[in-house]
């Protein structure tokens, strides 16, 4: 654990300059590109009329992820998963993850028998892409049950709020929001949250990486969180403002 | 998310009946059968004299984990990893988990480069095999630390502290410890938490299944924990006495 | 091939110590967990109402088996085969082998269109886990066979005999009964023999690892393994007193 | 084998507008973005200090390429190739056909042992995707020369020539040059070829899909292909005009 | 590229001698074992009474191939695949080309909803295996069609011509008409053409693995391989004259 | 169990007829092509100068084998193993039961250490093909020995004496030797014998498919297998007469 100086000169509270750029694809139902600093990952999202059979019957929909790198998102190249012909342990935790947590964030019964799978592809990484993959899936998402409102309109509300992740660090008793690689890789504590723009905890990961951490300072933790979420939320509502129209 | 009903009559802050056995495996350098209610999961510890390339010649040691289901473990069979091929995801993000919360309990400066391979394998499942593997995971672990510290003493002492881990839900507005797989399918936020004997957090991981949670029951959601802990570790201390020698 | 010591001090004519404890695990339909000396298997029997589609229509059941050992069932670790992604020749070889004795133990005409799966889980290895897997595997199945019987009474018998398997040796022209892995390293002929209550052959495959041998050889060797196919089945027996009730 | 008419109203002989964006991953070594219609595929450069074992001692460099696409780059998605644990046959048979193309346009010797791995990603697909990314390839491989000639000037010239690629078709007669998606499942004649900007051939792939072709019908679909290089080449010279110098 | 010295001294222009052997395995609907010079290759045909999903329906049939090397086909032993668990790309490129070029021979409409299924295996290996494969390979299928034939006369013609395959090379500005093995790892430019009798073409892959290649050099090689296809034609029209009955 | 009518009207204790044909493949260190009945197997033996891990330093040699069948050497195309990425169970014990019995031929010391890997490739089946490859593997095995041993002459007789194989069965308890598929599949014992000149075992597998036996009928069984071998060491006598040089 040492003391961390952030490169880009962010002050601790500061989360990079993120942009959202909807409709990438031109094919997908629903796509976003997010741009967090030099990380990007592209969202597509692509809609289904059957769901998985443990589903069926239920009259509810499903929501699931699938997580790749590009081998040169990162500095030095990663080898690729389809030639390798498995995924690594890592890309399957945090497609697990992506898909757990926006399927929280949708109510499954208003969907009706659909699925929509995320495909959340990592074009540049530095830090953050598991937390920008949610935030851009959740926008791609949107968009495409937005067009199968537009078609046959819901009846009841399909989205429970608009829905963001961040990651946040503790170091030397030092809290610092929206970790990049640099500095990700020093940090203490690691904390990814998922969140609901009424502060509303839909997926809280903690662990420490070097060193122990109390209840107060996740407690800290979190403080520094809600006010990052409320950028992207802001961000979300400006990207695509139908969105409103779908949550309950 | 419904009113949940415990089968076997225990109270909402109650753990289920917890036996910890060392030594079940006669080749291993630690080992430990943890019973749980209906949950028995077996691990065994291995001591290799050489780290991962990543950590050579930092004079740290590691500790890593996997985790395996016996196929009949489960009430329905699951199949075979071995036969078809590949673990599935959920194997995946445990034995990630296992192995990150046991190097966060442990100072691997003070190992030395020496490197300790869990092996967590669920000879019977009930809910809760992950942080049943967790709890005979630092009992595995400490064990073996013995082993290596009667033939060549560490200077420095190779544990945090006692730690131990267990899981607590939400349902509707109450607080269930130590969910049962019962439980587990019904229940609104499901928490997994790996917490020293004085309270500090390893690792946190808390899931809104159904419905969002809110800070102030993240709280909750702690305050049962706490109590889990240490009735964990009650059991760890009674079970290895010299498990302190090594606790710094 | 040299003189082989044994380090129990047994006879040659001797087994090992045997225990067979059934209902080990809660969920399966049958199980069974054998210790011979330092070797635990644990095979569980799952029940389908379902056969193989080469079998299907033609009234008959079929039986299964799959077979693993625990990462560190040996002195050395040995790979987990799930995260090689493959099983090993050895493995499938014995699986075959469990199957196709069992197989040959049933009036599959008796049993009906179902098929029971045999998990043999070698939970610590020291010698002949594939012979007590074969002996538990009978158990596991009996106790299955049994539940069935209890639900809807067979009208034919559906086991042959009692059944259990043994290991035999030849080194230096001596005979080694129920080999101990130590011993197993060492030896110049090895041979595995499934054999009934009443003598009759269900398996046998007997290999000269170093040095041929004679007929007069085999003789022999078969010599020594009825007495301990006797003590065995007198412990099943013993076991599962109602496995009776089956066999025709 | 039916008249085809062009969605985009181009003349037959006309290519779609392409656009090279070079650097568009700010970590490679070199890259291209390679935009031409609807069809976007990222090209990166990935230089490393080893050659393979066979070109090992020869004093040689080596070019290899790797191709994917995502999985909602093309209008129905197509499974992930990384979670089916191997690629497909056309993926494969692209990757070799870049591979060999890209290494046959440049002075191995004159590289030094080196090698340039290429990633090709297609981001959007819409045909043609295979002669974009030897294009697109060329280009992030020339800036990936560059980059190394500045730190050590290379004495021999690395590359051939100006090197593109480009697809044409052959359909109840007409001819028609750079196929998107809608052409090419229907075209009767299929061909790529990859030429130099002196209209030397590289690579010739023609393939009857539908219909047989004469030697004739080859020549005319070569006479369109040039005017098509020709265009490309004077778009690559524009993108990276320092790429000259490396040219022999 | 290097003058090749050709080692069985024959002209640039000659084939090497090729033996056609019809129904070399007898469990196929078809099957020839083709020799040339020290390339043997064995096809078998298999004819089945579905097609694949995408052809369904359509009253058209589909041929499709695979193709492997025994591993002792070649000089130094190469890995079996099976065993390896992948076929190289290699081999995917080969039987790509195989499956299309006799799919393109093939009137598919007349075939009606049968699906023939090529399996083309290296028996000895001494450069053109694939083009061997393809010459086989189309009198395997032709047998076939002609056992389906008898059985039930076709209505239209299945085949479009009789069918061959020959590889042809260019180095130091002289020509090659099929290339051993020795001659093609020296080759500049090594080209594989499909052609039927009348010279039509149904593929052409020419690769410049040393050099570049112009379009005059194109015309040359092309020229080099009609009168190997008239001989290979010749040797296809006497081992199954009454292949004849099949082409409109 | 049935009462068997041998479809070519052997005798039941006749062996089909059988030819070794020695060097079918020009490249292999050994080779031999057997034919029994309509079984073929071609066997390739590869020299290697390093010998496995766990050899290694021992100045012993070893011998492996590796098993496949084209896919349709059986009347119904089986899989090809190499598309479905992993070998079938049945494929792993043949192969292990090759490679396990040629060791036990050899005088592992005298052969120094050298490896000699078989390639036991099915090019038509019709029962009987393990044991045919076991046949064939000897010759195979002694043709590279020879080579060996005209460079540089063993010391030592690296073979123990000629070795061949051969099935029996047993069926409504009559004896049939050397089973063809239509018997095969019906047969109620099976057995497979891998036996020396001298009559000396290697290598004994006998499983009741259908039925028990008793030791009396496993000497019937064997009294017919002697006979047998001796008919096929008299062949491999007259196919390689230089190999009773290597046997000690």
């Amino acid at each position: 654990m040492v003391a961390i100086q952030r490169r880009d000169g962010r002050s601790n509270d500061a989360i990079r300059p993120v942009e959202l750029q909807m409709g990438f694809n031109e094919w997908a139902e629903g796509s976003c590109l997010i741009t967090a600093g030099h990380t990007r990952v592209l969202v597509t999202a692509t809609v289904e009329d059957r769901v998985p059979p443990f589903v069926r019957g239920t009259g509810q929909g499903w929501i699931s992820a699938e997580y790749g790198m590009l081998p040169r998102a990162t500095n030095d190249r990663t080898f690729r998963e389809a030639t390798r012909g498995k995924q690594q342990g890592r890309t399957v935790e945090i497609q697990r993850l992506i898909g757990r947590s926006l399927r929280a964030a949708v109510n499954l019964k208003a969907m009706g028998e659909k699925s929509i799978l995320l495909d959340c592809d990592v074009i540049q990484a530095d830090g953050g892409t598991r937390t920008a993959a949610i935030t851009a899936g959740f926008m791609a998402l949107t968009q495409a049950l937005l067009k199968i409102h537009k078609a046959t309109p819901f009846t009841g509300k399909p989205l429970k709020d608009w829905t963001a992740a961040i990651s946040v660090g503790l170091s030397m008793g030092e809290v610092y929001l929206d970790l990049d690689y640099h500095e990700d890789v020093q940090i203490g504590v690691d904390m990814n949250v998922v969140m609901t723009s009424q502060h509303q905890l839909i997926e809280i990961q903690g662990t420490a990486e070097h060193g122990l951490f109390s209840r107060q300072q996740l407690d800290l933790l979190l403080d520094f969180v809600e006010p990052g979420i409320d950028e992207l939320v802001a961000l979300e509502r400006q990207a695509l403002p139908e969105g409103a129209l779908l949550i309950g």
